[in-house]
């Protein structure tokens, strides 16, 4: 006989018990709420697809962080998806001609990653990805960043929790071509920024300098010491070290447009923010906590490429993923996630009526029939698992479950209404057949 | 360059457009409510799981039928998961002591089956799963049958659409065993039962009677001859051929549960239902077309072992499946799929607001921000990504979304108000500020 140590969830996997899953369901609801008043359409893929569609864009260097397979007598490798982003990219090139424009699509789903478990960091997890295609204008950047924002304001966080921290790969591509640095090593460049603190000080400092920079305005990069609010673009802290032109350039429709949707308040121009420059080809920005904590709660940016190389038109694209683990955290740490009642009450998990046999023999066996006829009519109905006759006892399980009324069965002449509300109790029972009607008016 | 054609899903996996994620919407959440007014609590585990937990209950041959793999430089083969009932008893054996008696759980997710695609069969499908454990009696069996229930008809499924067909492990038992056919003999006979029809019929004769059973008394097993309602008990066709009396014991309580829960019209008693006998203990079931013509759409039944095979205490259980694949072509067949209009107003991918411009460009400029407004109360707010400033044209597109209302921007002074419902537009603009109110109360 196996005991229960012997079976375990695999590592850095969640069990989902009622609380649990009523807390994905609280977030994955507000995700999708965000997305449908912001005008997105739910598509969704496969759970796993051909290894080749992830590599395609990342390269061999991605196999090690997948969780990949095949099946038995196949021939062909299949991977656990660790990213939305190039199932987005084959549906869109399936159907491009097809597809209005621009193309407004959200998902919400489980993603694999094959790395160690850590905080913030899960080996599955949940993720929400909004994407607009079809459109490359600042003003569809910032209708993304627009339904981020209106996700974040929906579970209570303030510009004062959370930055939108907005960088823009043009305006580093230009400015570093105008120093003299081609396309060809900017790869690298932000490569070496990435590992500052990984490697030597003395290495850095050789190293940047090779590129033509100094330690001090490679801060300004990898630190983020740049933070440019429109506002007060005049004598920014660092800006005596780099050239800001093309960055202003860059950013001014940006902040117009982010200015219209109403969310510029959230947002910070940040030059620190350079994540997969290679993928990315316009716009980047990243949600961070406003002290810096934790890991990024989002991050998304411009792809104009992307779905030409699935096979597609040119196509602008715009968006954004979120997921659910590190969002979690900084919930918490901002006392943000609702308590344990009001968590099952979102879920909708509040019965609307709890039913009770007044203790006659003839009201035990109606107890079953009335809340059948209930559930008929839809109503969430319960009854007691328990023995006792004591009608005290079954209402105090009515309310600990927070019932919104409880009907005690009299006999075959009906039930008695009572509001668990109000604590009102109807004066007289009413037939059986009126009572699912009388409980769903109120 | 890659071609379009160079990436498409795996084979048996799907590719969910707006329209397709809205029927898996609508199906998800008929699943949910269904279980919801049932009093069951959902709950989830991870995609994948460690592969012993699926060998430990159905042996090293299901391995054959899994998508399985390990991580690389990892020690554990993990499955994706082709059931749940597995993850379902190891989360009550981890915590048996603290869950309520009985704990009613429900889930709906992907799973998985590296089998070949063929109609009705997906290599990735949904499933819902509805269990019941900690109670024993029949009044259990009929809670989860009646859960069920309630989902098919909230369809709009009839009993005449779909029979729920029952049977009864004990019942078969009992009477094999007064035929003198030991327990261990049983599962020899129900393969061989199973694989009438794919062997020579001369061979099938020959190895029933070894069994002790004529091929007309096989008859009555293998292709539900008999199929006993209540009602109809006396002159069964087919019951001169076996004894019914152990059959009667078993599922009479259950008849009487199942009439106390209301849907005793959806069920025939039918000897030929054998699903998994190995595995289950008592009642089983399945959800058939009343035609025949589909696989099962659902099945489940008692499995009172099973939790103390993941190393919890002995628990009665009792729970059903069911996929969405087969449950979308009955819907099909019996034209009980919305239509896309309606699918998607039921995804809720109908817009409250559609915002234009009367044509002049200061309004031109308010649209955003009226449309950033209107979605920060919560409302579906859409625009147009169109050039015309045609407002007839507008108009028509609002229509074409199906949205509720129009609001004409005037300018700073706000905006006109249009029902889409009646046709009626308000004679006068009124404040940006009041809009949202305005048709939030409406």
């Amino acid at each position: 006989m196996a005991s229960a140590t012997d079976f375990q969830a695999p590592k850095g996997t969640r069990d989902l018990y009622p609380l649990d899953a009523a807390k994905r369901r609280f977030i994955m609801e507000a995700w999708r709420h965000a997305s449908v008043i912001h005008g997105f359409d739910e598509i969704d893929g496969p759970t796993f697809e051909h290894l080749d569609l992830y590599t395609v864009k990342s390269g061999e260097g991605i196999v090690s962080e997948l969780f990949s397979f095949r099946r038995e007598g196949g021939e062909k490798d299949y991977a656990l998806r660790p990213e939305f982003t190039p199932t987005l990219a084959r549906l869109y090139a399936a159907r491009a001609n097809a597809l209005p424009k621009p193309t407004r699509w959200f998902m919400t789903g489980p993603f694999f990653r094959a790395e160690k478990p850590q905080r913030g960091r899960l080996r599955e997890f949940l993720q929400w990805n909004v994407d607009l295609l079809g459109d490359p204008s600042p003003q569809a950047d910032a209708e993304v960043i627009a339904t981020c924002v209106s996700f974040l304001s929906s579970l209570g966080f303030t510009p004062k929790d959370l930055r939108i921290k907005v960088n823009h790969r043009k305006a580093l591509t230009e400015w570093l071509v105008s120093r003299g640095l081609g396309e060809e090593l900017h790869a690298a460049l932000f490569k070496l920024l990435d590992s500052r603190g990984k490697i030597p000080a003395g290495d850095f400092s050789r190293q940047i300098g090779a590129f033509g920079f100094s330690v001090e305005q490679a801060d300004v990069f990898a630190q983020g010491l740049i933070r440019v609010t429109i506002e007060e673009q005049p004598g920014l802290p660092g800006s005596h070290l780099i050239d800001l032109t093309y960055f202003a350039q860059a950013v001014t429709p940006l902040a117009a447009a982010l200015t219209q949707a109403g969310v510029l308040d959230w947002i910070d121009f940040d030059l620190s923010i350079v994540r997969g420059l290679a993928y990315y080809t316009g716009m980047v920005f990243e949600v961070h906590e406003a002290g810096g904590g934790e890991r990024a709660v989002a991050g998304g940016g411009r792809y104009d490429n992307l779905v030409e190389l699935f096979g597609g038109p040119p196509t602008p694209a715009v968006g954004f993923g979120m997921g659910d683990v590190v969002l979690s955290l900084v919930m918490q740490d901002k006392g943000l996630m609702p308590d344990d009642a009001a968590m099952l009450e979102k879920a909708g998990l509040r019965p609307d009526v709890f039913v009770v046999s007044n203790g006659s023999p003839e009201a035990d066996q109606l107890v079953r029939p009335v809340v059948a006829t209930m559930r008929a009519a839809g109503l969430h109905a319960r009854h007691t698992a328990k023995t006792t006759k004591n009608i005290g006892k079954l209402m105090q399980e009515a309310v600990s479950l927070r019932a919104r009324f409880a009907v005690i069965v009299e006999g075959p002449q009906g039930g008695t209404v009572k509001d668990l509300t109000t604590n009102m109790q109807d004066a007289s029972p009413m037939p059986i057949a009126g009572l699912a009607e009388r409980i769903a008016q109120r």
